[in-house]
């Protein structure tokens, strides 16, 4: 069985490490990627063949991992030109992996059928991280136990695996903004660290270690994460009832706490 | 040594059973108070006497564990009645802790020194609660810990203690607020289940326990828990100066949430 990549980042050359493991085939290419993915694909020991293309033609699974903004691209690109399963693991919304889907249905619903949507939950490299596939043929990709992967089929709606990644999203970054304004008023007290002591009572002994990630978390990303935010409250507020829109206080109070850092 | 309970609820039980276990002697008394009351201290096997006067003054440490509406005027009532320490264990704002410590300061400075401001952090019946306590001569308490209390002095600011116990509630109802929101989005989407599943995969495994006992909790509490992010709200918006408003987004979402649930 041959297994092919489309973009060769961190999750890329963490799954193909497994898979090689596994005495699976991989392959990719290179042409036209960054340095980084050059020098990441050259030293995971997978086959380098020469284009994309090839890539999609010869492989029976061909995975997406490159980003939410190419996600869409690459899928009519060259997921079109497989004739095996098309499996998209990138951080898309369930609009743009409906979008995809719509697309393939587009053409025949044997494509249709053979894409898979799949969302990482967890960090890739981490022991407890779980890949949940949905899709018609996602038990198809269920093989794949065998070969290291720690998958788990949500359902046969291609939208499932995308809402478990929002959902999860929606409660992970509404904790951090809970805890970073806890925290702000905390520290206007002079009762930073007792923050991190008095709620670890209570929240178990990790506490403290999360919530200084959560907190140190947003330095750098408050401005991306805060994007996220209107872009989950924006699908939202389109699939909801006008009675609900109240519903969203704490995903619209998030949105406004991320906008507020500086 | 002698230590006198005003008021004979759960926490006093519990603290005296420690105490009694120590050979301290303990006492209270259950003029006027309510049925169950009255069963739970005569069955505590302390010594009850005539009336709350009596054991404020026989009491080298009074304790008041009534209820954040009556602390006031218990302790005018009582607490200036005794000749050793006052420790208020009730979950009273700082802005009620102050004025507690400026009557007690109107009448001299060994009363208003002699005042202990007391938070319980933890259920009272649980192993890891810890009582943390506030005011100048909190050390004097210390002793405590040699009869089966779990004691850490904050501070000398008789306003710490409170603090400690507000900063922890905004946390905890926030994040309340956070995991009903999130779960009901999930629920809308048939992902019920799946939100507890996924989440505990990167919160850890008693996740799920917890976020079932949040969201529960509010069916019958959403009411007194929004007339409480209320007061804080108050609180905070007496002491932070106009330009720090913006601050309390996630306060302000939480109490919102908490009036619109039904």
């Amino acid at each position: 069985m041959k297994i092919g990549f489309i973009g060769f980042g961190e999750v890329a050359s963490t799954i193909s490490k497994k898979l090689l493991d596994n005495n699976v085939n991989v392959l990719s290419s290179i042409n036209g990627r960054s340095d980084k993915t050059k020098k990441l694909a050259k030293n995971s020991g997978i086959d380098l063949v020469n284009s994309f293309e090839d890539v999609a033609l010869s492989s029976d699974i061909l995975i997406s991992t490159v980003s939410p903004f190419e996600a869409l691209e690459i899928s009519k690109k060259y997921g079109v030109l497989t004739n095996g399963i098309f499996l998209d693991l990138n951080n898309i919304s369930p609009k743009t992996t409906l979008e995809i889907f719509d697309f393939f249905k587009g053409i025949n619903e044997t494509k249709s059928s053979n894409f898979i949507k799949g969302s990482i939950i967890g960090k890739i490299s981490s022991k407890n991280q779980i890949i949940y596939l949905s899709g018609e043929n996602s038990n198809d990709l269920l093989l794949l136990k065998d070969y290291g992967l720690n998958i788990k089929v949500i359902g046969s709606n291609i939208t499932d695996a995308s809402y478990i990644k929002m959902i999860r999203s929606i409660y992970s970054k509404s904790l951090t903004a809970v805890t970073y304004e806890a925290f702000k008023i905390s520290e206007s007290f002079n009762m930073g660290d007792e923050f991190f002591e008095v709620l670890s009572i209570t929240e178990g002994k990790d506490f403290e270690i999360q919530a200084k990630s959560r907190i140190k978390s947003l330095k750098n990303s408050h401005e991306r994460k805060y994007e996220e935010m209107s872009e989950i409250l924006k699908f939202l507020e389109n699939i909801q009832s006008s009675n609900d829109f109240k519903d969203n206080n704490m995903i619209k109070a998030t949105q406004n706490k991320f906008k507020e850092i500086k």
